[in-house]
């Protein structure tokens, strides 16, 4: 039941020391939930209950969620249980019907983007959206070489899965992957561009050289399971650049950095300047209800429509859509792309400090609502995996859950609802501090 | 905007002669959705507004639903509305927290297999089902080769669309794909299952000759895209045990065929007295809640487990378990299945008597509530794919929604949702025989 290595993941190894309820409920999941399931912690956590920005499990504890984006708006924001609700008792039905919900949300969140970007296709997952965007690049190019970065995750289906190096070694990646550094400006220092621009290079001539030509790069905007890495922002620009000059095309993969979570606008990209060919929604999308999407340049979609027919029974289906146009008006009127620029400073600052107090702490990055602090090991510089974890651990005893990133497992991810308040953040500041300081050499 | 034909597409040729409202809608899709995307109906259906068994348009028209089965309970069913609106106030979180609700739904969901189906996967849609079912018979069976009928359907990512036929000649099979016949009795007599055991065996050495080896058979219970073949039941196990003594795998797509539909039990493989080694579900699981899964013998997913990880955010989150709970209660209940059984065989003596009347008609099959009416050509007893759109066509135009099926398009296809009345038949049956009238040649 312990299954591969994931970074945060529960191992079993202490399944014995788990409280009588905790060991009961992995025993059932054992014995009726299929392959590859996997908890998070070394304690797993049950939950029962939430609320905004906060996690409750069935004895009652509060646990200070900062970690889960997929309730950007919080934990049951009743602006979408009430969209919902309204929306089941009234239709649910798919995109083979006209309905005028569906195309006055495309309206609303097309605006949100450049105007380049002026189609929508909706799916139910992000992995759909990234594994559709995909068969549309490969007939708009002609061509199938896919670059993405070392660590990279775009998803579970098979297509997707064959370019998410993350998965690990036992999810092989396709003959027509190649894959390119992320960007760590700690280790690569003010070279990372010009070191990202000739990996990108070698990986263009490899795919030409094997007769793959280049479909597209794939890029998560926040290089999440790369180790959350902000900087430098001229980075995509140049990358987009190399791509399209080889015939293919860029897609921005938002479903980590979108909806507001860096705080600098609705898109990840945005940070960058550059405008995406295409670009994959999904997690916070619905606030909880399943819903994704992919936005394209209409000319980069033509050669598959012309040709092929996409329909996705629950993708742009009555349900998913109310959620995700309440989430639209949430972000907008709480204003939380701002709140997330803010509390993000904060957190940023706040963090900063702690740092400075530990060597093991080599430094903090972020934008908006998401961060990551890296963990190094006492005696060298190298990445304390180890260590991160026991940070992650003692925060989650302490009921703060954040988690682990990055290929090395050893940047701590901080990823709070965009809800997130200034009280919120000093308590994880001042949680954090305490963790640091029973767990970190001084 | 016309795209890749359908059967029961909107084409566009009669796009002037659609009210202003229609013409406006459709020019905002045009403008605003990505590629592929189809409407039903020579003339579309507006739609605003769902209840039990009917759709309404904005104009307040109401349109009896003989086609959708998503919303299997019924449109807008309460039980649902009521347990999606409690779980999206109380918490929507994932897979990785530790969850009752979880666990004592997927006890109750693999209560209603055969005791070797024993573990379950949660994906949100049909076609991730299928590409997890496919990557997990891979890893069991360590081959690649896949066999599915002629006109197949099994879904849209890159990994299924190469299995599903009948998405067309622009969407081309793998290399590792072969097809066989689907039944047909009508056309291939009494010898259907020797027939078809010979193209297995056929498909069978043609992958083994080209080093693909047998991964697995995966066939739609009902064969719907095919044509809705409910019969011989004794097809699908031998088909089955030829493609396990070739070292495969049989997977049953239940996407279609199952919760119900067929009246005769919770499964559609049921009919045929067979049990396969993975099931998938999706379509009517939510009725109208994306949520969809893979259903397997645990030791079939033993080799992918160890291995890979699997994780879907939203697969197996709160609020689609809480939909699907209550569809699979309400189903229960309200005796859906056995009311299944019950209208079904009221439609299919009643489309038999109209069928008798008519030389275009050729016969109707089906099984509990998805029933087949096979058009033929007035001169010859070739398939009359005109025809057929025509009498879908005037029963929209008289507000009875059904569609077509099979790969001349000459099938229609009547599926209502499992709530469907005796009177919502008879209604149907009349509307279907006045249309007939209008249409068909005496």
């Amino acid at each position: 039941m312990t299954g591969p290595e994931m970074v945060n993941g529960f191992t079993g190894e202490h399944l014995s020391a788990q409280p009588q309820h905790i060991r009961e409920l992995i025993d059932r999941r054992a014995h009726l939930l299929g392959p590859g399931y996997q908890l998070f912690y070394t304690n797993p956590v049950e939950v029962s209950r939430g609320s905004g920005v906060h996690l409750y499990d069935s004895a009652g504890n509060e646990y200070l969620d900062a970690y889960n984006n997929v309730v950007s708006l919080g934990h049951c924001h009743p602006a979408v249980v009430d969209a919902v609700t309204r929306q089941l008792s009234t239709l649910t039905t798919n995109t083979r019907y006209l309905q005028a919900d569906l195309l006055d949300f495309s309206e609303r969140l097309l605006a949100t983007f450049p105007a380049e970007l002026d189609r929508v296709t909706y799916t139910c997952t992000g992995s759909e959206a990234n594994d559709l965007a995909l068969r549309v690049a490969r007939a708009h190019t002609g061509n199938t070489g896919i670059i993405v970065t070392r660590n990279a995750y775009h998803g579970v289906t098979a297509e997707v899965a064959a370019f998410s190096p993350s998965l690990g070694p036992a999810s092989p990646l396709g003959p027509h992957v190649r894959t390119i550094s992320a960007p760590d400006p700690r280790r690569q220092g003010d070279a990372v561009t010009d070191l990202l621009r000739a990996e990108i290079r070698a990986a263009i001539d490899d795919l030409r050289r094997h007769g793959f030509g280049v479909c597209a790069l794939v890029v998560d905007s926040i290089f999440s399971s790369d180790g959350v890495q902000p900087f430098p922002t001229d980075l995509l620009g140049v990358l987009a650049a190399e791509v399209r000059a080889a015939g293919g095309v860029y897609l921005a993969d938002e479903v980590q950095a979108g909806f507001g979570r860096t705080g600098a606008g609705w898109w990840g990209f945005g940070r960058h300047a550059v405008v995406p060919d295409l670009v994959t929604l999904g997690k916070p999308m619905g606030n909880g209800i399943p819903v994704a999407a992919t936005v394209l340049r209409h000319e980069i979609g033509r050669e598959f429509g012309r040709n092929v027919r996409y329909f996705n029974t629950f993708g742009g289906s009555n349900v998913p859509i109310a959620a995700a146009s309440a989430v639209l008006d949430t972000i907008t009127r709480e204003g939380l792309i701002e709140n997330a620029r803010e509390i993000g400073a904060q957190l940023l600052r706040g963090f900063a400090e702690i740092v400075s107090g530990y060597q093991c702490l080599a430094e903090v990055r972020g934008a908006g609502l998401f961060l990551g602090v890296e963990v190094i090991a006492p005696e060298d510089t190298g990445p304390d995996r180890v260590l991160a974890q026991s940070l992650v651990d003692d925060l989650r005893e302490h009921f703060v859950l954040v988690s682990a990133s990055g290929p090395d497992g050893n940047v701590i991810k901080i990823r709070p609802p965009l809800v997130f308040g200034t009280e919120d953040a000093a308590l994880l500041l001042d949680r954090f501090a305490d963790a640091a300081t029973r767990v970190l050499p001084a």
